[in-house]
């Protein structure tokens, strides 16, 4: 049950644990991104209205968070700007603002949180994080394979396993419905259907492609060509009747040529039956598809006027578009309880507060992370808890005894040892346990 | 002159160069707030309308962004959301939902923009970053002292130089209110106009005090104590006549203890005469000033029913905010040229780009950050300046010559010396590469 407390409906609070598990992951692919010269870029969390309608279509739209105007204005209930939607707008906007300014080619990755008013389900967020990257201003397929690298590289990195590439191209998509004799019309609906093959039977993929107004005999005919066994032979013959479907497979073999080397044998594949949704793609296309996971992990392409489309300049482009929530389920779980601490210090009285949170400060600049107790208890049996609690290691006991023996009790909080380190000392046996805790 | 491209007004885009500085910085303050025991918290940009308006005063409700309603409710153009205005709400919201669920004290710091609708203008923006810090479940002056500490850390991290921390109690100021008799009801106003001794004259502090009502020779008896060369020390006197004045100085002198022992002298320093303007805190407040820069750097105190009062539980609360903004314009301007590639990769002609494309991946492999060519010149000349507007240290050449000889070009860009490395020893030609460039 809801409560008023709960953040608003499709949105999350991301206490200490998620938070970091979250940012050990984006920091993985901040740094693989980087390690490829791609360049950060932060946008605000809303554009103009103006700059949003209308560059997702009828549906999209609908989602996009308005803004009301404020002031005078805001009883007009109308909206002057928007929050954003995805990535890309925004960077066609930055490729047009500044212009001369971006290197070229201009690679660059975004990850931030955008806002979708999508009905809130299982993995479906209102706020969501997105991770694009993209290179504007190259037609090189090496852009293109950088960019899948690049990928790979991530869900490397984070311990994705068993994931594979599925690598196809606009144009042999196109080479596909002319060697198959489909009718101009019908392309973009036939293309459609078969993008279902992976997840309904051949018998009704060629049922809807009849239904779309195929010839039955083409329709099977097709359909027999990408489900048979040597799919990816069949469909290289039959491209070669198409000036495009050739140019295609030239297109996806030198990119295949590209990959291979820079990946396990078997991670990337030619799947001409993948089709992508989006129509705005112009070369290559590419998915990632990882086993018993529906949908895709990451997905991209060469979109060369897109760009153009949505207000920036007229430049070839190619990138791709991590699945980042989903990734995040997929991470192995931490083996390690969650520790705020290294060094708890307790307060014994309040004669020695002053000493104890001097303690604690010597602890911090050893590099050790390190507090006082804070609470009301005198008792040390409830400090000590609420040190176990912190998931220290180590407590700082200093008292009336410790005052006059000259020392610190340093507890090991998983034995339960105590040692009398002389306070002349202390700073070299801090040192030795932050070198023991990993900090420094 | 804005254009259609500029991000909304007060709002700015953050390209590579920047982005990296506020990263920098924001990750010096992470780590010292990891350090003291605090743990992140991120909650969504936006909550319900609800739990925000009312929480601001009648002129901060005026500047939060409204969200519009959605679907079939657009229409009404009512607003049902709003984006946060800063992180002490989104914290009593937390705090009552997730309760017994958060550690005991809550010790948690927030990084993240806020967004209010004000005019903007010169260092000040529509959407900027602010950072809290704070204590949730601790009456201890402990606590008080940890945030300061902490906020002193971070400062002293980012290389700030000549600040000084300001500290005072509202028992004191409510001691010194009834100690040179000012009438209760004159009370806030008088604070107000104390407030203004260090940008205005004594004699007109002292010329508004009267104008508020207070005698005469009472206000110049105020002014002139607490501008006095021993100011400390008279009010110090002054004090002791008032029971709460007194409880006051106590909790001021507990707070000097714990903390002169963790800074450099001279760093911290009872100031009588700071007042802070918000009316919610209710023990210690301390404010951070620095040498030429107006206003505060950072600023904080207790405030033990502000987070029941914003919808949370009834708990002892203590924190600080950073002016995140402004101490980002204090930087020291980084001396290193921006760089975005350690080994840059020539590309000399489509029959070697695959073996190029292999190098720059174990140019990665080696931790170095590397990428090819990706434009359209064959021309080396062309490629090499590339790779120098890329800052990149060094740039792998292979073509029909290294072929041949088995060896790869590695040229040194600064000196632009070339050395040809077998291939068989280019990985740990790489290795020493990546050494030399901090990298791995």
């Amino acid at each position: 049950m809801p409560t008023q407390f709960d953040p608003p409906s499709g949105t999350r609070d991301f206490l200490a644990r998620e938070f970091e598990a979250r940012e050990r992951a984006f920091n993985i692919i901040r740094s693989v991104f980087s390690r490829y010269g791609f360049e950060p870029l932060a946008t605000p969390a809303f554009e103009r209205l103006d700059v949003l309608m209308g560059k997702y279509g009828e549906d999209g739209d609908k989602l996009i968070f308005k803004i009301l105007r404020r002031g005078e204005h805001e009883g007009t209930g109308e909206a002057d700007l928007a929050l954003r939607y995805d990535l890309t707008v925004p960077l066609a906007r930055v490729a047009a603002a500044y212009g001369s300014q971006l290197p070229v080619p201009y690679k660059r990755y975004a990850l931030g949180p955008v806002w979708r008013a999508d009905r809130p389900g299982k993995g479906r967020y209102r706020e969501f994080t997105q991770c694009d990257v993209d290179t504007l201003g190259s037609a090189s397929a090496l852009a293109d394979a950088e960019v899948i690298c690049a990928v790979h590289d991530v869900l490397a990195g984070l311990g994705i396993g068993g994931f594979r590439f599925l690598l196809n191209s606009r144009h042999v998509l196109a080479g596909l419905l002319e060697a198959f004799g489909v009718p101009a019309g019908l392309g973009a609906g036939v293309l459609i259907t078969l993008d279902k093959l992976d997840k309904i039977t051949p018998a009704r993929v060629t049922a809807e492609l009849t239904g779309r107004g195929l010839p039955e005999a083409r329709a099977a005919e097709l359909v027999a060509a990408m489900t048979a066994d040597d799919a990816a032979e069949r469909i290289r013959d039959a491209l070669k009747s198409s000036e495009e479907g050739s140019a295609g497979l030239d297109e996806v073999d030198t990119l295949l040529s590209l990959l291979t080397g820079q990946m396990p044998a078997g991670r990337v594949a030619f799947s001409p039956a993948m089709v992508r949704g989006l129509s705005y793609y112009t070369g290559p296309i590419w998915e990632v598809s990882a086993e018993g996971v529906p949908g895709s992990l990451a997905g991209g392409g060469r979109y060369d006027h897109l760009i153009e489309q949505l207000g920036g300049p007229d430049v070839p482009a190619t990138g791709g578009s991590l699945g980042v929530e989903r990734l995040l389920l997929l991470l192995p779980p931490e083996a390690d309880e969650h520790s705020r601490l290294d060094v708890a210090v307790t307060i014994m009285d309040q004669r020695h507060a002053a000493r104890s949170f001097a303690l604690a400060a010597a602890a911090r600049s050893a590099g050790l992370r390190a507090s006082v107790y804070l609470g009301a208890s005198g008792k040390l049996g409830r400090q000590l808890k609420w040190a176990s609690d912190q998931g220290a290691r180590w407590s700082l006991i200093y008292g009336g005894a410790e005052e006059e023996a000259g020392t610190v009790t340093v507890r090991d909080m998983t034995t339960g040892e105590q040692t009398a380190v002389p306070a002349s000392e202390l700073a070299g046996y801090l040192a030795r346990l932050a070198d023991e805790a990993g900090a420094g």
